[in-house]
């Protein structure tokens, strides 16, 4: 009999749902260590805690997180509240010993996050923060790559990771465009480029950014007629120096017309090149340095079982994952992490690594100048 | 409280777990008019079946599928064991009354299959085949725009389904190769091909075909000195004509060197085209014919929340669903006809229909002739 | 000083001018046996004639096809003459010994393009037919590697050739349609994938075909009232077996939307697979069957300086070569042959067995059975 | 009779043949209000140009480019000499008050490249640079849907030019490494994009950039013990702002494995998106925004007669151009300025406006801060 995690999940949104789900599914895909249990789930009313609970498959519900912070039958503190709460939540839950769980980003600003990570490190439990796209077995493979020295002396990276849902100007002021919430669209979805840089190439030590705020104003939701001013950027341009020696570019839009999932990079090497787009994230395109150049190429390397942990999930290439699944690959990490094994990617600390690095992208531009990190 | 539907799943191999998979996460995903809860496994041992219950989520675990198509707990017989076992299985449960749930094919000739539309016809009861690549959101996108005549009379089809996991000749002969329990490409992988042909433009009414055995003999498992003959097809390429008037071209292998999954289609018509790659199954091509040819071109749909029920798994378009979450649009399917909705896609009489097409096809490659259905 | 020959040129539509550019440019690309020289051009009157010859560059003009074949100062007629006149002026100028350089289609009959070839080969000279897309740098790669047995065991083959300037149903009848002259899709665009199936694969010995007239009535140029009955094919699809053992499919439709050149074939064999679109004829796809499977896929090779004669046009890869230069090589080809090189592809024997089989399919598909070649 | 361009052209390597090439074809393609006339090839011996201009077919050849710029019968001086001489031969040709084609870059330096414009500004002559890629009729479709607002408010900016000639540590010191010929990546590469984004957007108004010597010391030719230091960039990536108000960055390397000419750019606007590759430039890929997301997304427009001059070169769309007929247009443009039409793109103006810009990367990089041009 596996020893039972009991999770208690604050928030009952898209992505609360999302971890549910991945919660409901990950004992059958692979043989874990541990046996996740839908313990409690709150919202910010018990009514609606209760749907939700019902809804996800969740044992109890209540409407408040203090409480589920305190239940002693809850092991695991899953955070997909608000931004804004993720920090209350989190240290709540540290100050009791608590492992916790959060979805990104994991606080609007770096000197609050490091609150968290001092609070995580202090309490010396497991954290995980939902970087979900970096799961992918082809990320993994990726990595590989490059650590292995497959692909030489890396030389380059071009990053990008643009949308459209904020293209139209006439889509009202959110959460999203309120610096205590969101905090512009290098925070919102940038940070899933810089991430995917961190996780394949180390740490950035300088970088010189560029951020702009296009639309400055947009109408308040339900009064066309009334504007607010959007005070947080909506691209973000960077020159990057990785640590390790190579440099490049990464890049981050919400206004980028017909790109639902525009995040992309490439990776340059002295023996060979990889690139990738989540749009199409059951590949990865690798070019291999060959003495015979009249057959050689960009080629398609297509997912499947010879990509772990593809295989847990689908008998043969070609069939491929889906958004949830990664979510299931990163549900299994933090049980392994749980039961003794590895650190998690990402952790509080990468999370606030990464925060730091948009933090100083946006320095850099207001001041027009490169910043060392 | 919804009322429960009690699954009892025979046989625990990858399509057992894919839809053990399917029922825990189909009630997070979908609002569903019935909850199902995974009442028994069977296996061809007690103790297969306990474990497979334990990691699957069973509630009981029993080694004799009799037993469990008689348990009076179970409400819906779901078949996931070895092929020739289909027809016994489904037909002890259609003889009690109980709904089916099978996986592909249905059975290895289409006078088994018969029998078994039969039995269900006369059981009165829904019967569900495990078609699922045609659950996909752009697959009923696809069909939307065929039958609103949004593009216009169609003339053309041409589908394929290749792959390439026989093409080693080295690889061992398996059950794949024996007519009485696979049935050749055409029945193992070009059954989808043909499905999709079906859902998307209606019956076939006439074809020709020609099916070869590239590889006549493969060495038995573990005895690769002992050659055992091949009597079944590799590859069959057919010349179809659809009752609605178009006609086309089919054509299946499971020869193909680097395709893993080349399950595609084209269906042209007088005001535009469709292009479609189950390799990128959250993608529709789409040619419009438009007065404007200086800016026309084929674009690439991307799968969104406006392609129902993709919203069900994903809030935005980019993210991607992945074969497991087919499985889910399928049982959400069939859990929704039980409720007294619609006949869920594909039920046994289709399946019959599609492998009614399959015999023909070998009949006509054998006859050299022009076949009608 | 080199030889010259001296080009006597039948016609000034835009193949005409093609043939033009192509003798003008080809001297300075490659370096030649023999130098080309625009002696004389004829047209249906001296005027026609003469402002042509003005603006291609020859040196005298003159309004009777029949004084050029006559011309003593003329080596070589260049035919590109409405179809219909292909015959006359081919067999006037065979007669005198001549080699002739004919555009497609050789003669609208099998029947026809019999008697010219006849004609050429007592005659005993040079003949050659523009298939000029064979003439690909890339299409000559891919018959070295289907030559070599890099690709191993051909297991199969999968072309189409389908464009969509037909599709508008209110497109007036023209000569394309009137059997006499044209003859359909199948020859008019079919016959360059069928060339380029005997290309790279070498004879087909059977098939069985699907022809059909969609579109049954088109209106008379200028008095859209008035209909007249199409009699020639809009679409065929064919099974085919080569004489070398494998087997494939063919199709071409001129009703394809959205298709401007979709001039496509697979190769598929037991070491690897290519695939070939015109639309992008300076890339070849490419899947080498590897051990290592978690690194390979389809890869795009770009035509480059490794593909002969490609260098003799760009300096490097990436560059690409356009239609006219396909053009230029096909004339390299003729004079190499005219200086005693190798018989050029296609010559009129070749562009005769591709009509063999054009008229093959089109019985076949009369009476409804495979025809043996 | 068209009065005739008598061309003098100096240099006989690679480009001299594309330029040669293109005189020869450009009278065939299009209706020119002049007709050049090949007079006279200039190289460094005698012998030598009296070779190549016997292949090129030039009436008359020299062995001194200051007798071919002072030949009364030369009307235009074509300069593709090494780039170290383009300011003497252009200065001379200007001081003699004749026209100038010369081949990119137009000087080493901006400094350098100012004296050849003023001389050029001067002497009120036409004179063009070889910036042949931007000649490309999908480029004026780009430009036009920029200018004409169908994009509408132009957002953002990515280009790049990236190839794999350089990549290859081995491979020895040349020209281009010395800054006194070539001057690094972005000067022989970069300058392509740089032009690119001119053409489209404007002037860039200020930069900020990193450049980097990747391999520091080079084998010598014929000497691989002997190493010399190379101290122009291998890769430089730019922050950069146009002046009309849009921002995006620019990158070029010759050290991107795989990469043959990834001469690509996106121009994001409010209303629409274009992508773009060089290696494949019959093509653009275009997203309108639209109403109805449902059929919406990235259509791909083939080069076509719809977009001028394509039709001059291929009947149809699909059938492509290639690099040489890009020169064809270049070259057509060229007539028809001396002829008095508009000023071509590029003159040495625009040229030295590119250099500028490299001329400005390179300090920024060196200081390490933006700089304003």
């Amino acid at each position: 009999m596996k020893q039972p995690v009991r999770i208690g999940l604050v928030g009952s949104g898209f992505m609360g749902r999302t971890h549910a789900l991945g919660f409901r599914s990950v004992g059958a895909v692979f043989d874990l260590p541990l046996e996740p249990r839908l313990e409690l789930l709150a919202d910010a009313t018990p009514e609606l805690a209760a749907a939700a609970a019902a809804r996800f498959g969740f044992s109890r519900a209540i409407g408040d997180w203090r409480a589920l912070v305190d239940d002693p039958a809850v092991d695991l503190v899953d955070i997909t509240a608000p931004n804004a709460l993720h920090a209350p939540i989190a240290l709540a839950a540290l100050a009791r010993g608590k492992p916790v769980y959060c979805e990104k980003p994991l606080a609007p600003t770096a000197a609050e996050a490091l609150t968290m990570v001092n609070a995580a490190e202090r309490a010396g439990v497991v954290t995980q923060v939902g970087f979900n796209y970096i799961c992918n077995p082809m990320l993994a493979l990726a990595r590989e790559m490059i650590e292995s020295g497959e692909l030489g002396q890396i030389w380059g990276f071009r990053g990008i990771h643009a949308e459209d849902f904020m293209t139209d100007r006439r889509s009202p002021w959110t959460w999203r465009l309120d610096p205590a919430g969101g905090a512009g669209a290098i925070a919102d979805i940038g940070s899933h480029i810089i991430g995917m840089a961190r996780f394949l190439l180390g740490p950035i030590e300088a970088l010189c950014a560029d951020a702009e705020t296009v639309i400055d104003r947009r109408p308040m939701l339900g009064k066309p007629e009334e504007m607010r001013a959007v005070e947080v950027d909506d691209q973000v341009r960077l020159l990057v120096r990785f640590a390790r020696g190579c440099r490049g570019t990464i890049e981050t839009s919400w206004l980028s017309a017909g790109r639902k999932m525009q995040l992309e990079f490439e990776v340059i090497g002295e023996r060979g090149a990889l690139v990738f787009s989540q749009e199409r994230f059951n590949e990865l395109r690798y070019y291999k340095v060959e003495a015979d150049r009249s057959r050689n190429g960009f080629r398609t390397i297509t997912a499947g079982p010879e990509h772990p942990p593809y295989g847990a999930f689908c008998i043969a290439g070609g069939h491929q994952i889906g958004f949830n699944d990664l979510k299931v690959i990163e549900i299994r990490n933090l049980l392994a992490a749980l039961a003794g094994g590895p650190r998690p990617y990402a952790d509080f600390r990468e999370a606030y690594e990464v925060q730091r690095v948009i933090d100083g992208a946006l320095q850099s531009s207001r001041e027009e100048r490169w910043v060392r990190l």
